[in-house]
């Protein structure tokens, strides 16, 4: 191992200002992977990338929702090991329409006989809405083509989304066509699809396109097919057509999609007549990303599927996108206010499980256990419930801005148990709010920090989450108990104010050996008269704090020098309180 | 319901070239939700965002990686339900100096015991090579100052992590200080840091500062703040101070934090004695965005979890963001070659699973179920195999270019086994792509819809995925087994060739009723002389195709007006393959 040399544990930069330079020389000191990076090459030697230098996308802002058209009982279905059985199919399908989508991509009917089947039971059954419309899916293939308008014989409205693939490695190693050929092939197919349109004159029958692998397709060459069809099909304003437009596998960072995508919208025929659509994967782990920028940059309809699934990293995920915009203040135009519900018809459906940190639906994603963020979680919530009075609104209906919340988990149907919880990294601010919301006991300030450190001596010992429930038990077992446990009780007492101001305290109290002594004591309150009154046991107490609420008081003492926190439930609440101080003070070793 | 009417079901769009206005007709018909998005305010309306029109990081690359600094035993560590114990977080700490990170955040040493015992044994057990730096997180209260600088007493390098909250909410609800006060606090606590650095001549002790919230703080006083502690801890290029500027809680589109980076780049003092952190998390499902384009915007050092634990939805994941600069041809600077093994670890230590559509790393990420991307993937092994012959390089050297693959499975620890899996959705390349890689048969690619059809017939009916050796069996049934099971069965035969191109074929066939037969034929080749030789127990048979490899023989076969494959294995390969035919269009029903 080499000596210690700071200028290898610290970088040293020398990065100017404005951009930084590519030839800026190699400051990260982290030593050169074994693995072959050189066998892969940047977006950017794979693919024309159209300049953009005028591009508008940055400085833009979403204001409303894109139409968001789930694709998982196609997309997501492809990509189960167990692909969902009718049964599924229909559950999903009946979900999606109850969160209100209105456009639904129900199958892909020529790539096997479940797929076909579940669309005529669709239609067979009627389960279609008035409102919402059904596309299914298909290759750009007479046959595939014919079997696929089999499927949707019936149908009012149908969307019938043609696909191929058109980014050169998929033209030469999986199509083996020139980019010519490949241009054919679509126009065939969707005249031979606009036929046998035409011949359902009854059927509202309307078309998208995806030029599969779009990221990886020269720009030119993308407008060349997807205009050509938009002139084929007579799109209008009226009647659009869907140019769908995929990153199937993401290559890049999200800015590049974000430039191909506004590069269309600014390039394609007939823009009017046009719904650009994206339909974002998650290779890389920014499908949301792709998603939202490609919005900024044009897009007016997404394409995903519920908490993400799809084919490897899944397709981005309708439910984060719709919240996202969501807790910006804009209407997602979907139903999401029981996102556990959702979820559970999902993990049915996919029978995948959603994970425990899915933005939004996953189980530990509104839950704090770090100490500082329970105590501005817990100012902010009473904060929050003080501005909700100022404004004279319900806490559900006043503006949000808890910390560390960045929704209330109330909007999607949670509660706030699992909000704050305890283990050793929590601290006073949780554990008080923990005590407070669960059990009505009001820690004052002072003693927090005391409460905390009995806390953390649980936790780190065990290692342990504790459950509102256990801090309970501790609190019980640390401040409650010890006015019944000893050494001293009090076996009967009294207390009296016989001229305003001058408080009286007469008690018999039982010492460790169980002798009883009458103790009497006078003070400015009865507290401080009972704390006289223990001068006859041989102690000296001296009141320091005294807080009540409705369910308990507490009571600092400091007793023959030793500080201590006590408290007492009602009705005889603060003399337990004191006693109870009294009493840990007194207990040896503490 | 309302009656059909399409321009509910199609979404009617007048939106014009170039950007998209503010004020364009709401052309979403999907319904308003019932839930109150009104309670939220969008991002710029929230905090001041930095006016940027001349942003630069959109036109940028990153052509290198930045300085990665996990944070998993104390971020990450913090949010969970079990924090590690000391076990645990060794483990941790070994996986990440054993994947090449040279600065490692190792925990929060006044937050609990558990966390100051582990710095201490990191000191104790000389557990930090030479060439790694040690940070530690505090808060910015002196006690606690001194509480962690007494946990790294003994070695010889630290980073110390200061950090305060900045935004106007936290200064507000939680710290209850103005602005000024907040400045004061964080310029005595760095003040206190400095002079207790100042007392250990002999350790190399450097600084970091955090205001958390960074991205819902005014720009100008973190630039205020931030360049304060630049001057107060005489930072310089050699020994430069760590400014972090975390995405606490993500708040917007990442475009915006990119710009808020951007804006920091260029204008925080002594630039060049400034490593620009970022510290994104990921509740909005955009980190790796975030972290990617703030990146590119001038941040040289990203914080992050491996899998990206953290509290809520998490921290960046570092192993997305190495290995998306991997596959962009970046050097990552972090070991990822077995990238199960590190996955391994970070169940073991986190007791939280990875997903399986987590990126890279997930069960199911190297997967295709889908028909056309099997297809394509096969097509693409091939052509990589081709390529790297061409080449003179072994595969694993080869530029990777393979479908639907983003990554080679290999670089990163993984086989290829799990790639392609059959199912309901799976198409004819797949299928053929499985039998040849695993059992070595290349079925004639003519023949393939037709073992396709026999494959889909079973998962169409089971709704199940078939594993490679159930495919084996499946494929043993169809084609080879009907050449021994009758109706017809060959009792002895030879094939001879009396003159050059004159086959002769000589048989005994044994029929359903057990009765034998002598069948003689003659033909231009050995199988046209067995379909000849066939007419005597009442079969015409006409060969229409027949290909060979090591594994098999396949033949077509017209038989009785009837088209069938079979399939043969060695010796006898072809003969059977022809009888397989034979009898598979004999049996009733087929």
């Amino acid at each position: 191992m080499a000596s210690p040399n700071p200028s290898t544990a610290f970088p040293t930069l020398r990065t100017p200002r404005g951009a930084i330079p590519a030839d800026a020389p190699r400051w990260n000191p982290q030593r050169p992977g074994a693995m072959p990076h050189h066998r892969y090459r940047p977006a950017h030697e794979r693919v024309a990338l159209p300049p953009l230098p005028d591009r508008t996308w940055p400085a833009r802002r979403i204001e409303r929702a894109p139409l968001w058209v789930p694709v998982d009982l196609r997309d997501g279905n492809q990509a189960l090991a167990e692909p969902m059985d009718t049964a599924r199919k229909r559950r999903m399908f009946d979900l999606l329409v109850a969160m209100g989508f209105k456009e639904i991509e129900a199958g892909y009917p020529s790539a096997s006989r479940t797929d076909f089947d579940f669309i005529r039971h669709l239609v067979d059954s009627d389960a279609v809405p008035d409102d919402v419309t059904i596309s299914v899916f298909t290759p750009a293939r007479p046959d595939l083509i014919d079997r696929t308008m089999a499927s949707v014989e019936g149908l009012p409205r149908t969307l019938v989304h043609l696909y191929t693939a058109t980014a050169p490695t998929w033209r030469d190693v999986v199509l083996n066509r020139s980019r010519h050929e490949v241009h054919e092939l679509i126009r065939d197919a969707a005249t031979h699809l606009l036929r046998r349109a035409d011949q359902r004159p009854r059927s509202d029958i309307r078309f998208e396109f995806s030029p599969e692998v779009f990221n990886l397709t020269e720009p030119d060459f993308v407008l060349e097919v997807c205009d050509g069809l938009t002139e084929l099909w007579d799109a209008s304003p009226d009647r659009p057509v869907v140019h769908n437009l995929p990153a199937t596998v993401e290559i890049a960072t999200p800015n590049v999609y974000a430039d191909q995508i506004e590069y269309m919208h600014r390039h394609l025929a007939r823009r009017d007549s046009v719904i650009l659509s994206v339909h974002p994967h998650n290779d890389r782990g920014t499908g949301a990303a792709c998603a939202e920028l490609a919005v900024l940059a044009g897009a007016q309809r997404v394409e995903g599927c519920l908490f993400g699934n799809g084919e490897r990293t899944g397709n981005v995920d309708l439910v984060t996108l719709a919240l996202n915009l969501y807790t910006q203040g804009v209407n997602p135009m979907i139903d999401l206010s029981d996102i556990d519900a959702v979820r559970e018809v999902v993990e049915h459906c996919n029978r995948l499980p959603v994970h425990l940190r899915h933005p939004y639906g996953g189980d530990l994603v509104h839950t704090a256990f770090s100490g500082t963020h329970q105590d501005a979680i817990a100012k902010g919530m009473a904060q929050h419930a003080k501005q909700a009075a100022e404004l004279g609104l319900p806490v559900e209906e006043a503006p949000w801005a808890v910390p560390y919340l960045p929704i209330d988990p109330r909007d999607i149907g949670r509660t706030y148990e699992a909000v704050i919880r305890i283990n050793s990294q929590s601290g006073k601010g949780g554990i008080a709010h923990l005590l407070r919301t669960h059990h009505g006991v009001d820690l004052p300030p002072a003693m927090r920090p005391d409460f905390s450190r009995a806390v953390q001596d649980v936790t780190d010992s065990t290692g342990r989450e504790l459950s509102p429930g256990e801090l309970w038990e501790l609190f019980h077992a640390t401040y409650l108990a010890p006015a019944l446990a000893g050494p001293l009780t009090l076996v009967s007492w009294s207390a009296e104010e016989p001229a305003p101001g001058e408080h009286r305290f007469t008690s018999t109290v039982r010492d460790a050996d169980g002798r009883e002594h009458a103790c009497l004591g006078t003070g400015d309150g009865p507290l401080s008269a009972f704390a006289d009154a223990l001068t006859a046991v041989g102690v000296t107490a001296e009141v320091l704090g005294h807080t009540e609420d409705s369910a308990a008081a507490y009571v600092q003492c400091r007793v023959n020098g030793i500080t201590r926190w006590g408290a007492g439930s009602a009705p005889t609440a603060s003399v337990h309180a004191l006693l109870s101080a009294v009493n840990r003070a007194l207990r040896p070793g503490t």
